[in-house]
């Protein structure tokens, strides 16, 4: 930025382009093997019911499809919506409960937005979702992390850190979370964990949000309820996406969470996009309702969870025994940590050149710490590219 | 809000729930023709050319269209829009100067927070485009307003105001207008007026958000450049929407700016949304390569002419010979100017109960002046309702 870099906002210069993505940028096209990415297989996306569904709407709907809708979602959606939460546990939740937003990116947004001032104390595990921590970073507010080992997410830290700003008479803001199959961690809490975590909120009087992205998404066993499903106060801020489990290309998320806070995302909406299309919420609402979405799951899982198995088998094989990485029930992603010695950030441009790509872990950590670690993406290659990549990985971390 | 309320960020406090949309709400459902909208009439939406197209987009690019995209929007649609563009007079730009939103409402949150810090100047028509006008409040600027009247918009007044700035060592930020078929005023600028704008810019340094929602939405002759057709320096950053062209409920929208701003957008998106949906891009970009959108153009200019004629005709039998109005070219709103005894805001209520509704023209001046003033719609009432609508506000304005 040069010629008009003087009409540019104070925030602006926050918003930074990032090596690694200009870095990854650079192999598009080539022929790279790409574990860097959060790709859904598209082998997953039922076109031909979308097919199917989008001609129904058109022919039933189209006056209202292709007008002007409320801000908060048409009310079919909503209701949809409302069903679905259902199958994460949460119930007595009803239409004026749901919001939905371009992609839970923007849920996302518009929550950090309204919620989180300069030096709010905001605490994010380590590590955590690049995105989120992207809008959090624009807040500029006083990160406190919550380490997530191969073992785990780190409550005990939580607490600890929770009584020490007690103590200094300082408040937490909110806690943003990722509890079922993280990305990138690979965690999962437990049932407990999440009793725990809500606990903890009441005590110190704190928000979460519940970032729900991979719940629907868990292969192994049956996934926990959602904090929202345990939550009696109405602190819970629930998130959820149909990237993972319709098709990203729809742009299409949610909010479930108390009247009151809806409202807030309503009238801060307005301002960003007036409303989410109402094309495609038809379309979902309709995929919901003809259980295109919940019949579809069973088959993303056990892809998934095959190419999941591909991958760690394959960091058996080639990994270090110095290295360890997490073992996740869900999800797209394996989390490694390699030995300190390591920069995953400089190792990069070798890996690239050797044919494959990764992101660096200090991308997912709010300070950029994590120099050692890789996120690593299974959802999206096939068996033989994963195995591959793995193996010259492998090679690479070793010498 | 009250259980909540601590949470909340200062800046949400900005937001505030509008009273007039509230009291339009009880209407919702009830025997009342609306003026006070601005919906497109859904005779216009193309919807079997959009089932073809949704069609044949799911055959050939479901992999594309259902997966994750490029942020600044694929390249499909980028270059068709180059395209459109050339039928508003814009040459000499390629894909990058192009910039996919979701609606131009989403174009111009992004580009007001990344242009406009607290106390800016910025200059705005009066009256001008109320969710405009909303999202600058959100950035707390310094307003200066350019009168727009039944006889146009006052250019004499900006350029005083800026020899004025300038004595006062004052640097004036941008101008947000819409120069063409104005929302709500009805002005349009001249081409020797939009030559003046651009001098005055360049003079006086400062940027053009140029809103043409109406562009393509002339019906009087020939729509006069985009002021972006005369711009040489790349000061001017110009929006354009599908919501009048093809269907609001897509939800698409565009920008056309200098390189430089672009990234800078895209920087600033990534945070908001990641990117527009590519389902309803692929269709946008098929739209117009198939001319679909130019094709159904004459079509709706006819409709909205003779409506607007309907409208300005009942003006002239049934409103008093003290109130002034504006004779829009295109568009879809008539702007009403009543004598400076009548305040359209308590008029509302006694509307209401008369079965008839408009909005308010405070509502689009900044500093919510203009208290005589209306909004009137013609572009979604049938000529029946538009021709009884106008009766009953005329007879209740006369007493």
């Amino acid at each position: 930025m040069s010629k008009w870099e003087r009409f540019l906002s104070r925030e602006t210069s926050l918003l930074k382009t990032s090596e690694i993505r200009d870095l990854l940028k650079l192999t598009e096209g080539k022929n790279v093997i790409s574990l860097a990415g959060g790709l859904p297989d598209p082998s997953t996306f039922p076109s031909e019911d979308i097919k199917n569904i989008t001609d129904y709407v058109l022919q039933n709907f189209s006056s209202r499809a292709l007008q002007y809708s409320a801000t908060a979602g048409i009310p079919e959606l909503r209701e949809s919506l409302v069903n679905l939460s259902n199958k994460r546990g949460i119930m007595n939740i009803n239409n004026e409960n749901i919001f939905v937003t371009v992609g839970s990116q923007e849920a996302l947004f518009i929550l950090f937005n309204i919620l989180v001032d300069p030096k709010d104390h905001v605490f994010v595990e380590m590590p955590s979702y690049l995105a989120a921590l992207n809008i959090l970073r624009s807040r500029t507010p006083t990160f406190h992390g919550i380490p997530v080992t191969d073992s785990g997410t780190d409550l005990d830290s939580l607490e600890q850190q929770l009584k020490r700003m007690k103590e200094e008479n300082q408040k937490p803001k909110l806690l943003y979370i990722i509890p079922t199959a993280q990305n990138p961690g690979g965690t999962t809490l437990t049932l407990d964990d999440r009793k725990r975590v809500l606990e903890l909120a009441s005590e110190y009087d704190f928000l979460i949000i519940e970032d729900d992205a991979y719940g629907f998404l868990v292969f192994d066993g049956e996934a926990p309820p959602a904090i929202k499903a345990l939550d009696k106060e109405g602190r819970v801020i629930y998130t959820g996406t149909f990237s993972k489990i319709l098709a990203p290309g729809m742009r299409l998320g949610w909010i479930v969470a108390d009247q009151e806070i809806i409202n807030e995302v309503e009238l801060f909406k307005q301002n960003v996009d007036l409303h989410t299309p109402s094309f495609t919420q038809f379309i979902a609402a309709e995929a919901i309702k003809r259980n295109v979405i919940q019949n579809n799951l069973p088959k993303i899982r056990s892809l998934y969870k095959e190419k999941r198995d591909v991958m760690l088998k394959a960091m058996e094989d080639y990994f270090p025994k110095t290295a360890k990485w997490s073992k996740p029930v869900g999800g797209m992603f394996v989390f490694a940590w390699a030995s300190e010695k390591i920069d995953t950030l400089q190792l990069l441009s070798k890996a690239l050149n050797s044919g494959v790509a990764y992101v660096p872990g200090s991308s997912f950590f709010y300070d950029y710490s994590g120099r050692n670690t890789m996120r690593l993406n299974f959802s999206f290659p096939n068996r033989e590219q994963l195995e591959r990549g793995i193996k010259i990985l492998g090679q690479l971390i070793k010498e």
